[in-house]
């Protein structure tokens, strides 16, 4: 068995984990209002990479983090990334009916409902995480540091203000410089939250965590780069998505502005500058060095 | 002057005072992203009569708290109860385009930076909360305390949850089962919020917090029945909206259920249950007597 088959089936043991952290951590308690429950199952249970609490747990192994804090966070940062999506498929958004080949959240439970799994998803990550003073108290510190990054990683400094920013730019050619900060704003915020977190309940110094945060800025934003690439290199059948979309939606991208040579260049660049800093960190995780390339060169 | 004048002078200094907070708590820092943060403070901004921080201000002075915690919550809870009515407005949900004579949040910004703008709030509603870890390190056991309190009244087990079965429940008669469902975690679940936080920040036992969640809880459906009481006996000049709007939206409520006179005993009966339990607790505070008594038999 060569290693690229080992790397593969230790991902595939690894996202069964992750899967299973996340139903011990969705809501159990049924009530009149059972349904949000069911659109919460039935969204943060459609499958997906499960990069985000991957990198948190494969951060918090570098740092060999002990913390009993790290599950809920785990479930907490895959919440925040799902109700992101929900909400960017509602019909004042993106307005897709289809997510991986199921139906969308708003399409099975009708827009309000989509609407309010969202919201029901964005507050119980929070909820979630706030399990973590009731299994480690001694550690409220350590959560409260944890609890900021999550909370203005995924807000208007984060995520959202990345959304905003694409959505009121969508339809008309932009700056490289507004690109970056959408790139930077809307991808990579949030893995270079669940880096930090990994890195801050593993016990890593401030200064560790700058520099995580830092690989993981270069990694999501090369991660966005290759998504640019593929969608004009690749087929639908190993993307498993429509290509052309970015030309389709009017979309400034990498590729549109620097065309798919240089872009993949900017990849690589940011590849290296990523794991070069990684070797800076004392610990040694062989599985996320190889994680991080592989997100960076994926084919789909 | 008398008493009620003197009330209602302190009253208007106290949401003078509550608007300089939410203020100062505003996201100052601009960017590409700007256009969020206006809309969220049209929304903040739009008025109201402040009521859950100023409850949760009120029950900490009774319990004579100290902590500098109290600031970040008090905006935290006004920004969570916005967002909820910023949601409610969209056209999937209520689809109403005035509120307090002003436009909704989506009427002006857009039904995507709308949905986008609640998000915002929501998250923004935590991170404030995480300010305390800085502001109060010392107090990191108590803040975590009361976001759990937070999270949970503001989720599918409070306010989302109450609003979920308010939407599935529209438009057909419904059991007084579910109707109290809907009171408790539409309405009051979030005033227990602000008051048991308040009470928890203030330094109140468990037992006490027990108490004062009980309070609320009574206040804030007797809070709700009123409004039913009012939407067929007030005048749309005195409510500042349409009257009649529950039988309008086909809504179940006391009204309908037991007609004017008999709602209005359970009003006056939840009203004295709240002030004999207010008074079983130690410390004394005139002030929120008046406004418990005042916000259950408001004329509008």
């Amino acid at each position: 068995m060569n290693s690229k088959n080992d790397f593969q089936i230790q991902m595939k043991q690894k996202v069964q984990e992750i899967e299973e952290i996340l139903q011990e951590y969705l809501p159990k308690q049924r009530g009149y209002q059972s349904v949000i429950m069911e659109a919460m199952a039935y969204s943060l249970l459609a499958g997906g990479k499960r990069l985000r609490p991957m990198l948190m747990n494969e951060t918090f192994r570098l740092f060999s983090g002990t913390s009993k804090a790290l599950h809920p966070f785990m479930a907490a940062i895959e919440m925040i990334h799902t109700y992101s999506l929900v909400h960017d498929d509602l019909p004042a958004m993106d307005n897709d009916e289809y997510r991986r080949g199921r139906k969308t959240t708003h399409v099975v439970y009708g827009e309000d409902m989509g609407i309010l799994a969202g919201d029901a998803l964005l507050n119980y990550a929070f909820e979630t995480a706030f399990k973590a003073f009731v299994t480690d108290p001694e550690d409220s510190l350590l959560i409260g540091r944890a609890l900021r990054v999550l909370g203005k990683k995924a807000g208007i400094y984060g995520m959202i203000g990345g959304q905003v920013i694409d959505v009121k730019e969508t339809g008309h050619q932009i700056s490289k410089e507004i690109l970056d900060t959408i790139y930077e704003l809307k991808t990579a915020a949030l893995i270079e939250s669940s880096m930090m977190i990994g890195a801050i309940l593993g016990g890593a110094s401030e200064e560790e965590v700058r520099k995580v945060e830092k690989i993981a800025s270069y990694v999501g934003i090369a991660f966005q780069i290759q998504d640019d690439i593929l969608d004009v290199t690749s087929t639908e059948e190993v993307l498993g998505k429509p290509i052309h979309s970015d030309e389709k939606n009017e979309k400034t991208t990498y590729v549109t502005l620097m065309g798919v040579e240089e872009a993949g260049k900017v990849v690589e660049k940011l590849s290296n500058e990523a794991i070069s800093l990684l070797h800076q960190l004392s610990g040694e995780n062989e599985f996320l060095e190889q994680l991080l390339i592989q997100l960076i060169h994926r084919d789909r």
